[in-house]
């Protein structure tokens, strides 16, 4: 075997996510970054390429020269997959194009800006038969896995309520107002879609609600914020749900909860005990039972199921992190991708894909439906 | 000065929240226990005061034979106030009747089971002035007058977004077929009104929120759960706030979150900081800022509003509790008193009153009745 | 049965340590305040004891004068007991005289300036036959009953490794200068004995660690420290341990550790598994185990020993406090003394007793003379 | 520039720190791994280098083999430094070896087996101009290197007290039963040096007191455990510790500390103020106060010296963990590397370097020899 060859869109130095992309394919050495198309301009995305050591005739000056020419190369030589970190309005294109030609995609996510963009994917993916990552990135921490797998072995029994909040504070403050345009797609819905935050981090919470609940959300009821002076899209959400099982519970996303870093976190209760949650103190598993003292799960630890076990790199009490999470799913797409290139086949894939992507939007699209109608009941797709 | 001199309608030996008047009725030395009418038997009422070392006489078969017998004794040697610590529904009626006959009054909550019976108590105690006291004993932690004082000041700026939650687990089985019946009485609507866990612990949400703030509850959509087999009131909820001054948030309470013992949180988010307290864990405020670390307030500690270090009774690093909290209910009604008896008079008082149980009503009424639409908004009166 | 009456000495109004004295006399119903001679002067006696709405006949200008007038008072109005919550130097004279006078004793720690003092205090409640409670109010925390008893059904294994920390931060500047010279005994040897820190607080570490444990500090090795400039007593010490069953361990305790508050913890390693308490959240006891999750105990919570659970006086998720482990040990006295004046009697006392006040003496001594023998291994005797 | 290459020596498929060594390479992009000598023998060498994606004519039998023909190699091709993760007894000779010849050193603690041979790597450091960097990955964390530079900056005062502990479990029961040999290098005093976990985690306890502190420690007395039966080398101690500025404290470690992870712990105690920072959870730097309240600092967050916040790769909120602070050792060892090669030079090194291993090996020697003393004071040179 040998390692895989990544070619990214996006990502120039500077960019939060592209670093994040780069580093989290860099862990697990399966991977090479070997070519990009950084930046809108050519000349910044040469620069970004040699500033992370690749050779000028592989920095491109976009991704369709990148897609066309990459396919020129021999077998050998040529990129594996490609990475899409660009803003949201920047996925689908790349996205479509790379899957034409051949080539496999890790994308960041909302996958699209709408749903009829994501459904487009999901035709070209399921034509083609190549692989698609998303980059959902908090569903592979340990201790997450772990909810899943207790969750569903039943150890809580029937899930009854849910709460997962999703809370940011760095638009507390006029982001429009900045020197730096860095973030300004974040506020323009045509670079945006119809969400702002609530696509941004409202559907890592809705990802995360379905993943380890294995439920879905069938509707909402949805009363979104604009806080910000002149902000059009939403900076803060909060929701009603109701699951297939009959749960139910709320769900409330922020930018503007000033003072949060990133404080992603899930409480879900069953009939015999729960879980909680927290993204900013990933390594712990907090349950609470009927009969039995609180128990607290550590990845690596005791008790632990096989396929919590298994994602841990480093042994109990080594804390690991965003990064690692990232990797993971990284790495869970490079095992695929390699047993496919050995010609074998795998049951499931283990990393969220192109239908996670879809859902991600039929979220955004009932929630932004039921604001715009005083937060009435809206089912999801 | 002497100690107040108090009875006390319901709380014979077993029960808890009877026993919790008591403890936090003694703790400061201000109060003794005179006389009571302890449960619906005269003959437990009789042992009950045994055991609290009462003289046989004046343990009462009744509320209406304490009140009568009472006002027949000397002034040096009569009762001050009743403390009411029955089921709800057997609230109004010594309340009423205490007042009626110049008691002063200490209720447990939710005051009454309906708005007119509330309205009603307040129009008692306007007519003959007396003391009225509602025990919302969660607004009496020192750290929770430290977080109102903060948002009084100004100091997180205007407030955006709140989140509350009161979490227990104890439903979660079907108590309906426990071999005891003491709790059988939370469970039927004749007995505890309206409202399930909305009255018995929602209503203590909705009072932590708009003591903090400072701002009322508009309107709100609830979403009410029943998950015990049979039950009729609610054992769960999810809400939707919207607050007179535009901010927005999110209630939960429930009493099937299976494995939480008794867990009232709070978080507000104002323009400029935010706050989170827990009651679990009562000692710790913890406030996030825009452009500061994360500070943490601990009563008699550094950096306090003299109205919450007022509040301490042992030095910084000493846990107070529950029980401590609820003795500064009765701390704030016995000063008040006392200075009454004294012919002097007081600016305001520094203790949940009357007013406060007409508004727990006013909130049960309308999310029963936003439920009842299916989560539809709903105004509160 | 009837209220037992307790006379005080020292605690007058503005005292720290005589007001928990009296709350904690307080919460459980079972103990009126009748007498004090509260304060050195009779002047200040007289004021507090009126503050405290005590009659004036009751209080005394001393001990000596309160001893022999409640010895003249029937038997039906005398005080029971008296609590001793004097500076260190105050306790041996009034515990003595009181005994030899026919009254039980609660007495504040370090018992007594000297070792020859402990022993004749022994002695004598040996000799009377009286009560003799020693405040060793953290031992009576739930938790920490739970960690004795889980220790002593060998739930973790022989015992290992111990870790015990006291650390506050009160000193760290020159509490010399204060205006107030309220604190001024702590630093004068003439008034707090041989040891400084490691007797206002030391003597806790040690309690506390011999109570869980059940084992006897053989021998130790002290390094104290004298920190505040001028300062002839310890504010600061590191102890290494060696236990009877040998087992090892750590204590450090200090009074300028800069910011703490009264941050007393312990940690216990046996060979299958340990524990770790922390006073300034005393409503968790943590547990960790070789082969399974850790697990968190909490008072009045899921898979707790009977003992722990007959501590608590209200539901689990409803924190108690300083205050109420400080009212263990007066309800424990209570209960034993109102068994001794119905004429039973009890197999064994619930709460530290004079041993444990000659205990502590044995250890300031052992710990001074090893620090001024450059931390030579010293044996307790 | 280009990507460094790096060859290792040890870390064969199955092993912890060598992988741990390959992925916090990996994660920044800078460093290509080229070649290895995985293992002791010349096919499981192979079989690792194959199963890293490696040639195989990459794949050496040894250390002297690899240097050998290594060094051959054009220099555009061959390996620009070793990275040693072999046992304790196995670093000595190729670190010597490569030095020698040429290559730069990356290398794991403790650094030799005696002090003779640490006086020894420093001579040829000193002699060749090359780079050391030793993998003490506990001080890159950027919550450690906030407490470095507030103690530097004085924020703390004086330094007065220190404990700080490093506890494990994982030697509890008998791990010299165990059927895989992996770990019986550990208690072999001919491959593990003099020290048993005072060598594989005493020195990191060691190293991060002084690196936060910047103080030396002159004197200490250490009191070594050998709990599991039949060990010979301490899988336990307590140690009393001296500063060079007059301040106190303790160390505690184990690896018998049953259901600890990997906790190690530090709490540094100044005139004005204190820290308090877990391993475990190393996204918090906790501080406390005279006069303020207790604030947390977070990677990347508010109010943090700027050499804290260069080391953080995310955004506050997004926990990095154990992979990322040894990343940073690699990181400053690269980014001196890179200047090197450019013909650059850099005024002092941002990683732990030959001298941070001899002073480890001091600090071993000292506390083995006050053990072996009964815990006599002894000097470190």
């Amino acid at each position: 075997m040998r390692k895989l060859r990544m070619g990214m869109v996006g990502g120039g130095i500077g960019s939060f996510i592209g670093d994040v992309h780069r580093k989290a394919a860099g862990i697990d050495g399966m991977i090479d970054l070997v070519c990009g198309a950084f930046s809108s301009s050519a000349e910044k995305s040469r620069q970004s390429g040699k500033a992370l050591y690749l050779p000028e005739e592989r920095c491109y000056a976009d991704f369709e020269e990148m897609i066309l020419a990459e396919k020129q190369l021999p077998l050998g030589e040529r990129m594996d997959f490609i990475a899409i970190t660009t803003p949201n309005y920047l996925h689908y294109a790349p996205a479509k194009m790379a899957l034409e030609n051949g080539f496999h995609v890790v994308c960041d996510k909302p996958m699209t800006l709408s749903i009829e963009q994501a459904q487009d994917l999901v035709s070209v993916v399921e034509q083609t038969g190549l692989l698609f990552a998303l980059t959902h990135n908090y569903t592979a921490h340990p201790m997450v896995v772990q909810a899943k797998a207790m969750t569903a072995n039943g150890d809580f029994g029937k899930i009854r309520k849910i709460q997962v909040q999703y809370l940011q504070g760095w638009m507390s403050s006029a982001v429009e107002n900045n020197e730096s345009p860095k973030d300004f797609w974040r506020i323009d819905p045509a670079k945006s879609g119809l969400g702002g935050a609530i696509g941004d981090i409202g559907t890592h919470a809705e990802n995360l609600t379905e993943f380890i609940t294995g439920l879905r959300i069938t509707e909402l009821a949805a009363d979104l914020g604009r806080f910000g002076q002149g902000r059009i899209l939403d900076d803060d959400g909060n929701i009603l749900l109701r699951m297939e099982n009959g749960a139910k519970g709320t769900m409330s996303f922020s930018q503007i909860a000033a003072g949060e870093e990133n404080n992603l976190s899930i409480r879900i209760y069953g009939e015999k005990g729960s879980l909680e949650w927290h993204q900013e103190n990933p390594n712990e598993l907090i349950t609470r039972w009927l009969d039995e003292p609180k128990k607290i799960f550590t990845p690596n630890g005791n008790g632990l199921y096989p396929e919590a076990a298994l994602l841990s790199r480093i042994p109990a009490g080594h804390p690991e992190g965003y990064l690692e999470a990232f990797a993971s799913v990284y790495r869970g797409f490079a095992h695929h991708l390699m047993l496919i290139l050995a010609g074998e086949t795998m049951g499931s894939s283990h990393y969220p894909t192109v239908y996670d992507g879809l859902r991600g939007l039929q979220f955004i699209n009932a929630a932004v439906k039921s604001d715009s109608n005083n937060a009435a009941w809206t089912k999801l797709e």
